[in-house]
């Protein structure tokens, strides 16, 4: 394995420890600024995933679109919870076919209530297709299958 | 430290996150896979371990034994959860005294039942040795010392 | 990134790992050793912290203050649990201004009773400064800020 090569694997766990924080810290506008321009965002059940079913919880295919999700959460959404803690685990990068990273990973999202008790939100994997920019790994494509469904927020925010 | 030595590092790093996928998956042939022939697998409940009991919730010492286990499973247990997620975290090697990393890691495993909700299943400490052979690093030995010990499931299935 | 840069990751991360092996077998001695004789420990709550406030749940400038600390907890602390496991994940370096690097995590704590069950007892973000010296890496600031208030135990134990 080229030096390079190891040096991508730390840049990739550096991304998801970014993408983690910025939505810990609900920066937003950091947090898109993680994707490419043309990228493909989802968040899907793994019932409906399994099943191959399409109906999806977010589903944006462009980094414009992530942001007027982002815009709406941040106008609309009273949050039933003070802290949000993203645990990403088991990043596991597959190949690197056509100049893009097949990477796995999985994540557990803790919520922390305004009385102080911490409670599992979300637990789940991300597929995701990873490319080396100018200003560093971005995601071309995320997908997030989550095993939990008994998520008590109607409106679905970003995992 | 050599290349060759953070090759090895990144190459157990990904083991663990193959190993935790293939169980999440029930792809349980690819799970034994993992496996040198000749090996130890062994699930202990911390208590028991502290004391130094022998008695162990699963004990297998070889492949072939691991595959058995793993018939039986698929045969008989009627899963009372939807999805599996392994967390694999503080994967730290201590030496490789031998031609054998001695490798150890937390994990936490997390069900999510029919209903879509998610709990603690189990959580606790691997306590490995890994060899590496010509199809990629294996485990020589796997011992999974359990802080958890009110599982409801009857027949413990691997962790 | 120069090797001995991968080098550093490498040791951080291994690091990390032994704080939570020492503290989760309760070698407390040995996580002492983990912080240079001149450091600063601290453990905060994230909403105190958000705000500002001064007060800590915890507040050592030296080792010899933290190993006070760890005195005073093995003498007086009646463990209201059995087992304590830190899953510790999302490991990022900063930068290494001044020879210090400056390194976040999020951590998971997780205590099992002695009913056997395991529940989440803390979680939250570090938001440490690692130097290297002869015996390797040590922490030179470690500031934990808990997301989790809701703590049970009047006397605090180290995150």
């Amino acid at each position: 394995m080229a030096d390079n090569a190891l040096e991508s694997v730390l840049s990739i766990t550096a991304l998801f420890a970014d993408y983690a924080s910025a939505l810990d810290e609900r920066r937003f506008e950091d947090w898109t600024e993680l994707f490419c321009e043309q990228c493909h965002y989802e968040v899907q059940s793994k019932e409906n995933w399994d099943l191959g079913l399409p109906a999806a919880l977010i589903y944006c295919d462009s980094r414009d679109m992530i942001q007027d999700r982002v815009t709406v959460l941040k106008d609309t959404l009273t949050y039933p919870y003070l802290h949000s803690r993203h645990m990403i685990t088991n990043i596991r990068i597959h190949g690197d076919a056509g100049g893009a990273y097949q990477v796995s990973a999985n994540y557990l999202v803790l919520h922390t209530t305004e009385e102080g008790e911490t409670r599992i939100y979300s637990t789940g994997k991300y597929q995701d297709e990873i490319v080396f920019t100018e200003t560093g790994p971005k995601f071309l494509k995320k997908i997030v299958i989550a095993d939990t469904s008994a998520i008590n927020n109607l409106l679905a925010v970003p995992l």
